[in-house]
């Protein structure tokens, strides 16, 4: 087995190491930009390079070292038995939800205007946030919807949930398909978006979405830029329509430094850290997935190219 | 019966009216300060008169209209078979356990720095958390301490919990007693105080206990301003063996406009709003302890003399 790590970056060579002992059977290599092909049959990447698959032709199992894979499929050159496969979870479900209550948190106990107090020496005098004027909606009860929302209902927000298949998840009300989206929407005070980006899901976040929400709303995108049609985003929050938002991930990343969302003042930027990849728990999922496909066993993860992910 | 609410302020006149939707065989009048007795067997108090005990002797039941009673015990002309009695949770812990998790992650997720590189434009490159670097330490595992450590446990943290009595908190790792406390010190980073202010408990937090911290830690104060020695916080910051403080409570609230705590870099100030008395859930308490009383019953929430709290 070859298997080849696409990101060189800073942090290659601890992943060879660590991909080297989880996987002593295997030849690891680091992806070198100017080199030939070293005919890998696996390969772990992230922000893949374009001619990762015309390179590599005898790739037949593709890991992503995150959820999403959406950089994956737009990939040239890829024959549809390449088999595609995410990270579950894997320490990312709980970074995830602590971002959100973070930001959520943040809004719902008015922290902005505490800290404005604080610099002007200010005791403010704030009424109790009541939890019935604050529901929460979550687009996507995957691996790291599903945790959002139940960390979010264990602080006792009203919480729904939107997939695309029924979902059950205690505590949270589950709508499923686009024919229930707008009444989820109508319900939802802050939206947090966690789905992966599809053809389906591009431009979800945009004018006619945002703009059923509750007055005074609240958008956390943690998914993908692509989700989110910035204008619309821009032109609701100055429309006063939406209170503020939390965004974790852009159209182009590093976001711009001319991009309008870096000073705006109501939009808080963080630099898609919301769940980041840890490198321990994922190489054990990776070896423990790669070790499953050996035994001929379905592997959790394995994209449906038809679906999107 | 006649109940005697005694904080004369904006909102007295919602609590007497609900108090009388709630118990309505009660007189229910308000603390004129400049009144007569008016024969009160019962009261309802927060910040309580001086003079309370003193002008009314006729009480035998006390509630006070928050979870500390340290202002209570402390009023002259108290007779020991009067009742204390304190709300219990009554909406609150939650609310403790959500200001808890964000000044929490606040810290342990770098949000104090991603908002600086949001003003400078900057994309940060951050390491992830890892929570083994952040165990957190409650003082005080009563009605709030417990739920804001179970909130803390869910997303992932070590935490312990230290009381007078041994408890059991699943996920919790209990300490108990004064001889523990070093001990539960020695292995904790953020500190977490939500202790009632007795005699054992006042200036806890002091050059002695924080300095057996973990190096970086942070204090989060939720309880009273008196368990704090406010100059050993500005030392030890100052001195580089603390990070940074949350604090809610105060020696003397509001905080004098004049004190060091105010602009302090890695002071972060919140005005006595952790838990905030929700009034619908705190009557609906009070009107069943009563109703308890009345059938000769125990009450939970009645405070020990001897113990202080
Ligand atoms: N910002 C960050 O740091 C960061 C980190 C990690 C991941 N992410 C993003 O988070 C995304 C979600 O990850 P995950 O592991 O939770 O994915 P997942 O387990 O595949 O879950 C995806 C969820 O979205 C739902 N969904 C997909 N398409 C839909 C549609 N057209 N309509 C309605 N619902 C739809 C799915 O419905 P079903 O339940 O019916 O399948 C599922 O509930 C990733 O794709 C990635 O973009 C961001
Ligand atoms: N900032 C705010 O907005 C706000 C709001 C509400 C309350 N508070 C504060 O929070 C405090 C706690 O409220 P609560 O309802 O959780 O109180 P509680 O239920 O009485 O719990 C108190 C806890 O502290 C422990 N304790 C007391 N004295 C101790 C000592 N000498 N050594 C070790 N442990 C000791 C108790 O131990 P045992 O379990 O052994 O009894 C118990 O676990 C209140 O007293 C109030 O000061 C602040």
């Amino acid at each position: 087995m070859h298997i080849l790590y696409a990101p060189n970056d800073a942090g290659a060579s601890e992943w060879i190491t660590a991909l080297t002992a989880a996987v002593p059977e295997a030849t690891v290599s680091v992806w070198d930009p100017e080199g030939p092909s070293v005919g890998a049959d696996v390969a772990v990447v992230w922000g893949p390079p374009k001619n990762l698959f015309t390179r590599e032709p005898g790739l037949k199992v593709v890991f992503t070292r995150g959820a999403g894979v959406d950089s994956v499929l737009a990939l040239p050159d890829q024959s549809a038995s390449v088999r595609i496969i995410r990270l579950e979870d894997a320490g990312m479900g709980v970074q995830m939800a602590e971002y959100v209550v973070h930001e959520l948190v943040h809004a719902s106990r008015a922290f902005g205007k505490l800290a404005v107090a604080q610099a002007e020496r200010e005791w403010l005098n704030l009424p109790a946030t009541e939890r019935r004027d604050w529901p929460v909606g979550v687009l996507g009860l995957g691996q790291l919807g599903t945790r959002v929302a139940q960390v979010v209902a264990s602080l006792g927000y009203p919480v729904a949930g939107w997939s695309r298949s029924p979902r059950e998840v205690d505590g949270v009300e589950c709508f499923s398909g686009q024919a229930s989206l707008n009444a989820f929407l109508a319900r939802t005070r802050v939206l947090v978006n966690v789905l992966p980006l599809t053809p389906e899901t591009e431009n979800i976040l945009c004018r006619d979405t945002l703009s059923r929400l509750w007055p005074d709303a609240y958008l956390i995108n943690v998914a993908r830029g692509h989700h989110l049609v910035d204008q619309d985003l821009l032109d609701l929050l100055d429309a006063g329509y939406l209170a503020g938002a939390s965004l974790d991930a852009f159209r182009v990343e590093p976001l711009p430094i001319d991009h309008p969302f870096w000073t705006h003042p109501k939009i808080r930027i963080t630099p898609h850290n919301a769940a980041m990849t840890l490198r321990d728990e994922s190489i054990v999922q990776i070896a423990d997935k790669l070790a499953a496909l050996a035994r001929g066993e379905t592997v959790g993860g394995t994209v449906d190219r038809q679906r999107g992910y």
